[in-house]
């Protein structure tokens, strides 16, 4: 006689539970084996109606609860471990669970993070979905926010923006209506909302040769502050270095976004991270043997100050915003 | 120009994660150390208006979003090692957050399970509080629920149902009419319901003695159930040996609960565990040593069925509901 929540369990996620040390989602608890290494560990939710919407495919739900985590762990340099699992459902509707776990063990074995366990609880308000992912770094040898250093280049991967054009695309903002006829462009942006490309073939290259890392999740401008403030230093960056997508570049080029959108916009999941002037020729090459794409945009500097985004006539760029806060 | 969400965290958090693994919370994740052994994971979620109510003192729905984690670690004889928090809340509280993060930080230091990190998100919907928390076992070693053998005895910690009375009371059911007049027995019940008691000064007699242990939080038949069903075994129960403070006492002889209603009753979190005739003894000695009152309420029995409940005259007990399920 299970109940509606074993049962629940037992058909979705037991299946994609495969790691010894979920002993099948049977037990209270799970078994992380550390290795030898130190364990790091990371923790982010995505709610109904603020970090993903009602009517999203449940299957790029999970997909993005996931691919948070991992680019935290990414972004510390750390190999992914595994992953527990909150989940706060208004009911156990079949039709919404099925792809959600479908999604959530496809990309589980895809970045070789198997779901460890969870819990599963009734909530009348909106869904969320809390992940605690780990990751298996050697001993010490995690990537700080700390450790950036005058004269290392700031480098960020991927391209920066999109995700953000792509909500504005799915809540029927001025976007949307700029690119009423361009479906392709539409369908890329609000896919880089959904689904972010969390950096893990990068981690190596992050722990090998990054002085400080973080990954850019509420706005480039506002996380490169956060990075510089933990390093007590600050930056200078050049906006047009920025990485654009076609879609991002045609919208900045027509005015339908500005760069403050661009830069303080959330949800991009790439890297940001501090490089050495003597390790990035070294950290540019493992890049691209794991076929990441990575932008120099600036230069840390010395000096307590918010990091600077010069426009293409050297002149400061004024921020109104840095980045997404909850509060 | 910290964020609302940074400010929060600097003011309510920074203070309580002393952990050098924390790095202060200014990181993108913590480090856990394994030194040596397995670590132990396990998640529990709490929502407002399922598992606490909107009106609970918000020290003590801290105090029970952590303590139905430490719960879970001692039943499997782990020794806690920290925990990562994730807060869902519809607006940033002050008069709300400076109790929570008191009654937080009061018992990471009493049981020695330090916070490490976590995520702070809006929420349109209830507030909600997922931990996932991290016990250390030598390797190995840590006490699964499957494992219990025919013959065992089987073990309970502290006292049964006094939660779901509590709850009766808070929600203004008939036990609160029954003890209209006794504000101590009502006030001790609910205190059973708003703030666990985790039997983490148990975990290592249970990991030396116990062949299978879980904790019930669902209600006793039903995590018994569970615990037979994954050990392959049944049990036979005499329902006069299942402890009850002297108010839940009370309310039975006076029938205004039957014995199904503290058996299946749920937020109970003691231990529930098996341990084999040999090594009774021992285990009771530890026990009285730690100060954690056990109960022996029945015997482990070969075969399939479910666990039986006998009453004082040795006839089964039809139990209609065995535990509480979300779904």
């Amino acid at each position: 006689m299970p109940s509606g929540e074993d049962s629940l369990i037992a058909r979705y996620f037991r299946p994609i539970a495969t790691d010894p040390g979920a002993f099948d989602l049977g037990d209270d608890a799970a078994i992380l084996k550390a290795a030898g290494g130190d364990i790091v560990v990371t923790t982010d939710a995505i709610v109904e109606g603020v970090h993903f919407l009602s009517d999203d495919p449940p299957d790029t739900i999970a997909r993005k609860a996931l691919r948070v985590n991992l680019s935290d762990l990414a972004a510390k340099g750390a190999t992914p471990a595994g992953f527990v699992l909150t989940l706060a459902l208004r009911s156990a509707d079949d039709a919404w669970l099925k792809p959600f776990a479908r999604g959530l063990g496809e990309d589980a074995s895809h970045f070789g993070c198997p779901l460890l366990g969870g819990d599963t609880v009734s909530t009348p308000g909106p869904k969320m979905i809390s992940i605690t992912a780990f990751g298996r770094v050697p001993q010490g040898n995690m990537v700080h926010r700390s450790g950036a250093k005058p004269g290392d280049r700031v480098v960020v991967t991927g391209t920066i923006g999109d995700a953000a054009l792509g909500l504005d695309i799915l809540t029927r903002g001025a976007v949307a209506t700029v690119l009423a006829d361009d479906a392709a462009a539409k369908e890329m942006l609000v896919g880089r909302y959904r689904v972010p490309q969390p950096r893990n073939a990068l981690a190596e290259a992050v722990r090998d040769h990054a002085s400080a890392a973080m990954d850019v999740s509420d706005g480039l401008a506002g996380d490169l502050a956060k990075l510089c403030a933990a390093s007590g230093v600050s930056a200078v960056i050049d906006a047009r270095s920025v990485p654009l997508s076609a879609g991002a570049a045609t919208l900045l080029a027509l005015g339908a976004v500005g760069i403050e959108g661009i830069v303080s916009g959330g949800d991009d999941y790439e890297i940001l991270c501090a490089i050495p002037e003597n390790r990035f020729e070294a950290f540019a090459h493992a890049a691209r043997q794991a076929g990441v794409a990575v932008s120099c945009i600036g230069t840390v500097i010395a000096g307590p100050s918010v990091p600077r985004f010069l426009d293409n006539e050297g002149r400061e760029i004024a921020l109104q915003r840095l980045s997404y806060s909850h509060f």
